[in-house]
C-alpha cells in the first residue's frame, strides 16, 4: 500500500477515536445478554444506516438452519434472536470482498454486587473501558465500523463488497453466524476482532454443552438412608468427567497447535440446580457442563465418550444404575477450527495481509496464538471455505467481574483493521 | 372408662369414617405448600365453625414470637402465615384440658411427572389415600376433628377445654405452633397425630437448617485454571459435613433413646443452585443443609461445630481461604425433645391414657419409638411444661412421590383419639 495512504488512514483512526470510545460506551450500556439483544441490535442497525450501509435486520429462523453443518441444538424458540448485517456494495469491485463479523450477545453479569461498578454502566478509568461485553466483543464491533469510518473520512470506501455483521448467539451456539451464511453472505475472507490481545488466532477449540439430568429417590430426610440424593449423586459423575478432561489433555490427544498449551481442554460445571426442600432428599438435580474438543476431533465420537463416562459413573450408584441420567444437548455443538490447517492461497493471502496491517499499525510483528475457546470463525473456515482471521484487542476478565478492554489496544486494532480493509479490498473514491 | 361408652365411641368413629375420608380428600386437594396454606386454613376454619367451635384465625406476627424460646429464624415476612385454632369450652370443666394439634403445611411435591397421579388430586386405592400431605399430616387433622365428631354423635362433648389447632410452618420452623403458645393456648396435654405408624413417640431429634453461600472467581472457561469454580468448591465442604454427621452418629454422642437406632442423625443436602452460564466459571453457589441434633444437645454448640467444619474445609481451598463461605440460618433451629425424659405425673398420666386408648381401640399394646425427625411437640414439652403425645397413622413416602396414608390405620388412630379425649377430658352432655 502507498505509505502516504497508510499514514493518512492511521491518522484518521486516531482522529475518530474519541467518537469510537463514545460509541463503545453506548453499545456496552445495552444489557444484551442472550434473548435481550434487541435494543443493542437496533442501535447497531441505526449506526449502519447512518453510515450508508444497506441494512438487513432479520429474525433467525430455526427451520432455515437446523439441517446445516455446524448447527447447535437449541430447546427454546428464536423469536428473540435477530441478526443485523450492513452491506457496502463497491462500484468498482476490483478488490477482494470481506466480512467484518462481531457478536453483540454477552454472557450474564453474575451477582452485580461483585462488580466495582454496575456491569451495564460502562466507565473509562486509567485507559480501560469497563463493562460486561466491553471486551467480548463490543470493542470489536466498534473497531469494525470505525475502521470503515476512517476510510470514509478520507473520501474513500472499500473497492469490494464488505458485509458488517452484528450477530447473536456466539456465546451459546454460533447459530447467529450460521444464519448469516445460510442467508447468503459470503466473501473472500472474514475478520473477527475477538479480544485475544492483538495476536492472530491460528486455532481454536470446539465446545460441547451438555445438560445432565439426575433423578433421586425422595423421602423425608429422617429416612435419608432409604432415599437417594440426586444432588450428591452428581459429584462422582463430575469427578469422572474430570478424568475424561485429563485424558483429552494428554499429549497424544492434542492437535499440534495445542502441543505446548497449558491444559487446553477445560471442563466447566457452569450451572447446577437441584432439590426443592432442605428436609426432603432431593428428587432431581441438573448440571450444565462445557467441555472443549480439538480441531479435527469428531463431535459424535466426543459425545459418545462423554456419554460413556457419565453412564459408567452412574452405574456405580445403586439408585442411578436403574435410573440412568438423561443427557440433553442444548447449546454448543461446535467443532474446533484451525486457520493454520488451511493451506489455500486465499488463507495465505489473508494472513499476509493481517501481518502487514498489524506491522503497519503497531510497528511490531503479529504474534500467533492458539486459543482454548471457540469463536464464530469456524463457520467461515469449515463450512464456507473462507479464511477467518480472528484478531482483536486486549481485554481482561471476560465472562468475569469488572470485564474491561484496553483502549490503546482497541485503537491499534482499529488501525490494523483499517489498513487490512484498504489492503485486502483496495479503495475507491466515495 | 365405662366399657359400654368405649364401645359406643368406637362404633361412632366407624359410622363417621366414610365422611372422614371425604374430608381428608377435600383437605388434601388444597396445595398447601408453605405460603399457600390460606385456602386449606379457610377450609379448616369453616369445618370448625360448622362443629360449633369458637374459631380464632390470625396472621402470625414475627414481632410477637421472635424473642421466644424455640423461635426459628426466617428471612421472609409472614403476611401469608395464618394459624387456625378452634376452641371447645366445657361447661363442667371437670376433666383435664387438651390441645389437638396438627399442621396444614406440606412440603413441595417435586417434579409432578414422577407421581403416578397428580399430588393434589387425592385418590383412594387399595385402602390407601394418595396425595401430598395425605399422611404428613392432613390425616391427623382429620382424625382430631372426627374423634370429636364421634363423641358429638353420641350427644357428648369433652368435659374440659379442648383446642383444635391447625398450624403452618411445621415443615420449616415450627413458628406456627410457637405462635399458638404465645397467643395463650395452654392445656394439660397435647396430642399430635403425626404419621409414625401407630406408635408412641418417646423422643424426637432437633433440626438445624443452614444455607451455605459460596463465592467463586468467574472467568471465561477458556482460562478455567485462573478462576475458582464455586459449584465444585462446595463438594469438599459437603464431604466434611458428612464427617460431622458420622461423629454425631457415634455411640458416645447419642441420647439414650437413640442408642440402638440405625443412623439417627442424617445430613441432607436438600437444595443447590449455582452459576449463570455453562461457559463461565461459576461465581456463586448456594446449598441448603439440614442436620439433626439429639434431645439435650445444645443448639449454639452444634451450630459452632457446623461452622467450624465448613470453615476448616474452606481453608483447604486456595480461593475460599480468602473468601470464606457465608452461613445463613433460615428455617429450623429446633431442639430435640424426649417425652421419655419428662418424669412428671402429668406426663405419666398422659402416656397411661394413650396406652389405654390404643389398647381399647386396637386390642394391642402401644409400641414405643424414637423418631429421627422433629415435630411441633417440642414447643409443648420444652417451652410450656405440657407433655406432648405424638401418635398417628401409618403413612408411606412422606416427602416423597405417591405419598399415602393407610385408611384402616387412620380409622384406628381416630378411634384411639376419641377414647383418649373421653378418658383424658371426661365427657359431658352437649
Amino acid at each position: 500500500m502507498d505509505p502516504d495512504l497508510s499514514t493518512r488512514i492511521l491518522s484518521a483512526v486516531d482522529t475518530l477515536f474519541e467518537r469510537e470510545i463514545d460509541f463503545l460506551c453506548e453499545l456496552t450500556a445495552h444489557p444484551s445478554t442472550r434473548g435481550n439483544e434487541q435494543s443493542a441490535q437496533a442501535f447497531m442497525a441505526d449506526e449502519m444506516v447512518a453510515r450508508g450501509l444497506a441494512v438487513d435486520h432479520w429474525q433467525i429462523s430455526l427451520d432455515e438452519i437446523r439441517d446445516q453443518p455446524g448447527f447447535s441444538p437449541v430447546l427454546t424458540p428464536y423469536e428473540d434472536a435477530w441478526n443485523v448485517v450492513g452491506s457496502h456494495r463497491s462500484r468498482s469491485r476490483k478488490g477482494r470482498s470481506l466480512i467484518l463479523n462481531g457478536h453483540v450477545d454477552v454472557v450474564p453479569a453474575g451477582p452485580e454486587e461483585m462488580w466495582s461498578t454496575p456491569p451495564f454502566a460502562p466507565r473509562v478509568e486509567d485507559g480501560w473501558l469497563y463493562g460486561r461485553g466491553a471486551g467480548d466483543m463490543k470493542a470489536g464491533l466498534a473497531s469494525n465500523l470505525f475502521a470503515l469510518d476512517a476510510l470514509r473520512a478520507l473520501g474513500l470506501q472499500p473497492a469490494a463488497d464488505v458485509f458488517v455483521q452484528s450477530v447473536v448467539e456466539e456465546e451459546c451456539t454460533g447459530n447467529g453466524a450460521l444464519a448469516c451464511l445460510v442467508r447468503g453472505y459470503r466473501a473472500d475472507a472474514a475478520l473477527i476482532p475477538e479480544p485475544f490481545e492483538e495476536s492472530l488466532v491460528t486455532a481454536q477449540l470446539g465446545v460441547i454443552w451438555c445438560q445432565v439430568h439426575l433423578r433421586g429417590l425422595p423421602t423425608h430426610v429422617a429416612y435419608a438412608g432409604s432415599g437417594a440424593n440426586a444432588i450428591e449423586a452428581a459429584f462422582p459423575l463430575i469427578e469422572a468427567l474430570h478424568g475424561l478432561e485429563a485424558r483429552w489433555n494428554a499429549p497424544a490427544c492434542r492437535h499440534p497447535d495445542f502441543a505446548h498449551a497449558h491444559h487446553p481442554v477445560n471442563l466447566n460445571i457452569g450451572r447446577i440446580t437441584g432439590g426443592d426442600w432442605p428436609s426432603s432428599v432431593p428428587a432431581w438435580c441438573v448440571f450444565d457442563l462445557r467441555i472443549a474438543v480439538y480441531p479435527g476431533q469428531d463431535l459424535a465420537t466426543a459425545r459418545a465418550e462423554i456419554e460413556a463416562v457419565i453412564r459408567d459413573a452412574a452405574r456405580a450408584n445403586p439408585f442411578l444404575r436403574d435410573a440412568l441420567p438423561e443427557l440433553v444437548y442444548h447449546g454448543f455443538m461446535a467443532e474446533g477450527y484451525a486457520l493454520s490447517d488451511d493451506g489455500s492461497a486465499k488463507a495465505r493471502a489473508a494472513i499476509d495481509t493481517i501481518d502487514r496491517a498489524h506491522l503497519g499499525a503497531t510497528g511490531e510483528a503479529l504474534p500467533r496464538r492458539a486459543i482454548t475457546a471457540t469463536t464464530d470463525a469456524r463457520f467461515f473456515g469449515l463450512y464456507a471455505d473462507t479464511p477467518a482471521i480472528v484478531y482483536g484487542p486486549r481485554a481482561e476478565a471476560i465472562h468475569g467481574f469488572d470485564e474491561r478492554v484496553e483502549l490503546e489496544s482497541l485503537r491499534r486494532v482499529t488501525r490494523s483493521t483499517a489498513l487490512f480493509i484498504a489492503d485486502w479490498c483496495g479503495v475507491e473514491p466515495i
